[in-house]
């Protein structure tokens, strides 16, 4: 993606798809521009209700357009129903202008769903890509401060083709994201020993393996659960089914925990004054673990970067996400990814890469080496 | 299973198996009989060292017996080794006084797959069931403070007849462990709508709800990973794959908000000041979130109950884990479980239960109720 003449980074936001409302969506717009003088908005909902929203800030008048859509994707319309009637959406309208080029990136906060099918509609899949996935950012312990996981949600099922292209599509995400010339990737697997997992997920590590040079990451082999926050790993690779569990179970158990802790310092008096004085660590810890700080997941394998906002995210959630989609767009990460998903696909079929699985004296993963060598 | 002679319950514990040695294990079983005039036990492993750890114990004297045994599973056995070289070792002996009905449940804290596949090899599958589970305890805002998931790791896949089958042995489980006339069971997906989730999902969705009757447990439908700790739900279906890594991904996400807290808490001088007089809520929230509460998976499906410790639990852990083996021991949840598997297979046979999709009419889950009633 190339920027605007104006040498600005255009996003193009769906403004009505939030469960805020587009006053919460318009806010953390004026977040971003307010530290970032490279961005300017297209901003697509009902027209009165935009203007109003822009005009309590100053800092979005001069690289703020509407564009006026007059419906909304409901988070109960199912994607089949938006696909066939969902032309006056603010979502379709939003895709439209990344599409055609009007914008860098694209970001909403309606239902995921009908984005996901609303941005292969409009925006078609990348060459060769299988299907599409959703990347989310992980709480780590890394330098980042930030893992990746896909696929979060985009399809529950996935092959080992499909896994493999997550792992290209994860490490140039996270290349591009977090500045990282060589991500590392694991597969996650119940278990760390070879016998254990399933067929395919064994078969995904080979042919993962076979294209780390390829795809420049490096491959750590398989992960568990507890390794996601781990900083022995920048991008951990799944099916849509089980990175969707992983990644609500995270949330469920730091809300259970974040609520047990809050019950404990209001349960008594001493408590009360205990949590009083620890006012400042406990916000620090507030401030590491925030969700809104990992907001966004990122629709790869299509043309054109698509930032899926939390539904409930307010101005600082919505900012994140414009954030990362700025980030994104100006690296130009989707040509490269593209170019990358395409020299892999080409080198399995002239057989440089093992596509079956090998025979024991494993020749594929040697010519694998040799091809990423050449 | 019934109570011995001098009615107490005997429990056959692997003495061998956890990372912290038999000392761990043998102050665990103390800590249990200190509370517990019910309990006996028979310990499986190197004699001598059993003798010396339970010497140190006056409560252990009377109640306990030993069982030499001289060789032990190690953790990085394969489960298909063990089952072929491992007549020696304390897991094996464990099981076998549980077989021989001289002891009423068993306890190990060794490794997982050679501990189920020596479970399978000697006390044999449940009459009718396809695979064994394992259950796992989970911290929950409900009452018991407990919901369960299964399975989370003795099988990678599982068809939808397994996924009734978890249903149908994790409420019998969680009746009797919790007291709890009618558990809610919630089958794990990764949205509550019907058009998402994979077929077999769908299709164990309707063989779950027409079973509920015969099961005596109500089906609150679909769940979802930050539904794991709800007070909506007690049992939590789901397939061995994704159920380890909601497992692992929760231990893990804990660890790290604990670890951050600590960080932040011990960063500067007034911060370990208001720490140390958050002492006390500090202390209820470790307790309340506290993983050795939670110790214990329980193997489902098989002829006798059979526990698995965590491998690096310490004594309370491990006297949770018997604690565990000792209340379904006692409740004698295994005849009732085996039976009701038996009728619903029964039932099944008799086209009483739908097996296959229903017509648009719904016949099968119509046939369900009046069966369920009857």
């Amino acid at each position: 993606m190339t920027q605007t003449e104006n040498n600005k980074v255009t996003i193009s936001v769906d403004a009505m798809g939030g469960d805020q409302g587009p006053a919460a969506v318009v806010e953390g717009c004026a977040l971003s521009a307010a530290k970032n003088p490279e961005i300017a908005f297209i901003l697509h909902g009902d027209e009165a209700t935009l203007r109003a929203a822009v005009a309590r800030f100053p800092v979005l008048a001069d690289i703020t357009q509407i564009h006026h859509s007059p419906d909304v994707v409901q988070m109960d319309d199912k994607p089949s129903q938006v696909m066939r009637r969902g032309r006056d959406t603010s979502m379709w309208s939003a895709l439209t202008a990344l599409r055609d080029n009007d914008a860098q990136a694209a970001v909403s906060c309606g239902n995921t769903g009908a984005l996901m099918a609303v941005s292969m509609l409009r925006l078609r899949k990348l060459h060769g890509v299988h299907r599409p996935a959703i990347a989310c950012l992980w709480p780590s312990r890394g330098k980042s401060g930030f893992n990746t996981m896909l696929d979060v949600g985009a399809d529950v099922r996935a092959d080992e083709e499909s896994l493999l292209q997550y792992a290209l599509m994860g490490s140039a995400y996270y290349r591009n994201a977090f500045d990282t010339a060589r991500p590392r990737v694991g597969l996650l697997n119940v278990g760390t020993e070879e016998h254990k997992g399933r067929a395919e997920i064994k078969e995904a590590a080979r042919l993962i393996a076979d294209a780390a040079e390829i795809g420049r990451y490096e491959f750590v082999g398989f992960v568990e659960g507890n390794d996601l926050p781990s900083d022995h790993v920048d991008v951990i690779v799944t099916d849509g089914f089980t990175g969707n569990v992983a990644l609500k179970t995270a949330e469920g158990t730091a809300r259970l925990i974040s609520d047990t802790l809050r019950e404990e310092l209001t349960a008594n008096l001493p408590s009360k004054l205990a949590a009083l004085l620890a006012t400042a660590p406990l916000a620090r810890l507030r401030k590491r673990m925030d969700p809104r700080r990992m907001n966004g997941g990122v629709f790869l394998g299509l043309n054109g970067t698509v930032v899926k906002s939390h539904g409930s995210a307010d101005a600082t959630g919505v900012s994140a996400a414009i954030k990362l989609a700025f980030t994104l767009a100006r690296s130009g990460f989707q040509d490269r990814m593209a170019e990358r998903l395409a020299t892999v696909a080409d080198a399995q079929q002239e057989n440089l890469l093992s596509k079956e699985v090998p025979s024991s004296d494993d020749g594929g993963a040697e010519q694998g080496k040799q091809m990423g060598q050449s």
